[in-house]
């Protein structure tokens, strides 16, 4: 078990109504100038905008409004939400959504601060020091964001899809109301649960020994996600099913799941190059990548991938073969993302194999040249895993 | 699932050296005046405690020392520790120790800048609005006090042992290395792992439906608990072993397994009156304490005592009888309390049953005059429980 350092000063607010909170816990917190940040009009449909702005009305809370942030958030609407903020005088970001929102506003509130250009944080150029607070009403069970010291953005000049973690990202509250993501669609709720399965995975693949405590963590995740998701979609108002997602979401991206160890983000990276490449739903994109990765990977570490195989999906342990029962896992795996409507090949994303060269090729490496911490791929595994997926 | 609203904001060092970063945490938090608080002599013995005052010299912090905290920590150490930090001008506190020495200093830290009792605090009379900070150095993976809201004092005047849950009590910083507890006993990691078990186990038996997930990590903690504590009780330096026990005690209580849900807590008040009579181990008190509680309550709910014996025991389910596997399970985890070395009969403790109505006459009820939320008790029920255990 490696040293860990866990830090998580995020303020929870979880059930009914939190969402009547915000303007409270703003002041709580010393804001005076509120940017209020979300993506399309369904924040304005369903009525959330409104009951969030009149809880800061109530506090007395002047505030500004931007929309517009789309899934892969870009960097224009970041550059334009730092020159508002600045403009505005504002001192405190409220994101209202899901994992897209919370990182523009992330972004934001490393930029306002920030003398040189904000992407300097995300291409290694700087590291923050400082940035604004940033709360949270939360929308979708899906990137961990709301608890999470990470935020990923993409440069549109050039298609880079770059992340920065950093402990001033953690956000300062999140409001999570499991009912304000009853009107979210089948295929969006299956995306989220796609991602904060991925997001355990990617703790739970690593090389690290004496990790047994948090293997159980990542399992218990794992196995609440796998039995509440296909309930969500089949009833979309099922409170219980929506709320076992929305801590789930919080869970698999908080850290808690990877202390201690080394996590692998291969098949994060990978994804990052075909959704900044194709615009594709990060779940969607994560559900071709992860198995794929997994069975090139499947002899790294047979027992771990038989480990998961019996204690998440139910397989009976073939001690003669446990790699045929890791194998089993990976299956099952596949076949639970299809049943909830995910994609598991890269044609259904219409991605051109001729463009697979060129991915491998961007795909961020880490310190050693490599991808990724399980067992490092180079370009041609990568091109391996994505020819596999075709 | 219940609302709820998680802020945990301490920041937990954990592993190798981790003691050294004393003094850097406590400058970072504003501290310039610190209390250093501590039970026996084992913490000088072994060294720990010139590596906490190194590191608080080479920080430039002074500190004075107050040492003699008890298991059941004390009320008159409480006072004699208020006492002396106004005398000194103590602003921060650091608990070298285990739960005692970190319940004792968080008592002592709501007490200074209070202007009557702090005992007000733990008979209800009145409710904190201000604390000094507590860090801990943690020497002892049991109570999950580290982590934890609550504190837990003993009046000596009428044997009173109450506690005071509040967010105030939550220490700043906790610095966990596995290491500093090789030197413990046995019998002490026996009754750690014993604590930390029910900790989860009052969290578990909740009436609450719709709680998949936190039913999921109770059992993740609980399972890697099972699987650590024979491994450090067999070799005392096993850094791994002792690292999932260490890790396990602060998640059993920090009220990550508890979200959601409203836990039972009868098996700890009974306990309280046992160790606050009899002065055992907290942990000896439960061991006998909580197998009482679960025969009795049994019948209360056989599935939910199934679904532990199942995921956590590994038993075989009885669809025809689930009560017949919920006691299996019971049974298994008496078994495991004896093979590492518990107590499970009150005669073991040397308890007088003539005592038994009187002990049970004095815990604590809630609001309803009853104890527990399970199945609440009456006086009849806690004695009853109390006699088969004998």
């Amino acid at each position: 078990m490696l040293n860990f350092n866990y830090y998580s000063p995020t303020e929870f607010v979880f059930g009914r109504g939190a969402e009547e909170r915000a303007g409270e816990m703003i002041r709580k917190r010393g804001g005076t100038k509120v940017l209020v940040h979300f993506g399309g009009g369904s924040a304005i449909r369903s009525g959330l905008m409104d009951r969030v702005t009149a809880s800061l009305d109530a506090a007395g809370l002047p505030y500004i409004t931007l929309g517009g942030v789309q899934p892969n958030p870009r960097s224009s609407l970041v550059y334009r939400g730092i020159e508002l903020a600045r403009a505005e005088g504002v001192d405190f970001i409220l994101a209202v959504g899901g994992g897209s929102v919370i990182d523009s506003s992330k972004a934001i509130a490393l930029g306002v601060p920030y003398d040189g250009d904000f992407w300097d944080f995300f291409c290694g150029k700087a590291k923050p020091e400082r940035a604004l607070g940033v709360g949270v009403v939360l929308t979708l069970a899906a990137a961990g964001s709301e608890g999470s010291k990470s935020c990923v953005i993409t440069q549109e000049d050039g298609g880079f899809k770059r992340g920065c973690g950093n402990e001033l990202n953690r956000p300062k509250f999140a409001l999570m109301n499991p009912e304000v993501t009853y009107t979210l669609p089948a295929y969006q709720t299956a995306c989220g649960a796609t991602d904060m399965m991925a997001h355990v995975l990617e703790r739970y693949f690593t090389n690290e020994k004496g990790v047994d405590l948090t293997d159980r963590l990542c399992e218990a995740v794992l196995s609440a996600v796998i039995k509440a998701a296909p309930v969500a979609i089949a009833e979309p108002d099922n409170y219980e099913a929506r709320a076992q997602l929305m801590w789930a979401s919080t869970l698999a991206h908080n850290d808690s799941c990877g202390l201690g160890r080394e996590g692998d983000w291969a098949s994060h990276q990978i994804e990052h190059e075909l959704s900044a490449r194709y615009d594709v739903a990060h779940g969607a994109g994560l559900a071709v990548v992860f198995p794929a990765w997994m069975r090139y990977q499947l002899d790294h570490d047979p027992m771990r991938f038989a480990q998961l195989a019996v204690r998440v999906w139910g397989c009976d342990m073939d001690f003669e073969h446990p790699e045929k029962t890791g194998l089993e896992g990976i299956e099952r795996y596949e076949q639970f993302l299809k049943s909830i409507g995910m994609p598991t090949r890269l044609g259904e994303l219409h991605v051109d194999p001729a463009d697979i060269p060129a991915m491998a090729g961007k795909c961020k490496r880490n310190n050693a040249g490599k991808l990724g911490f399980f067992r490092p791929l180079d370009t041609g595994d990568i091109a391996k895993i994505l020819y596999s997926a075709m």
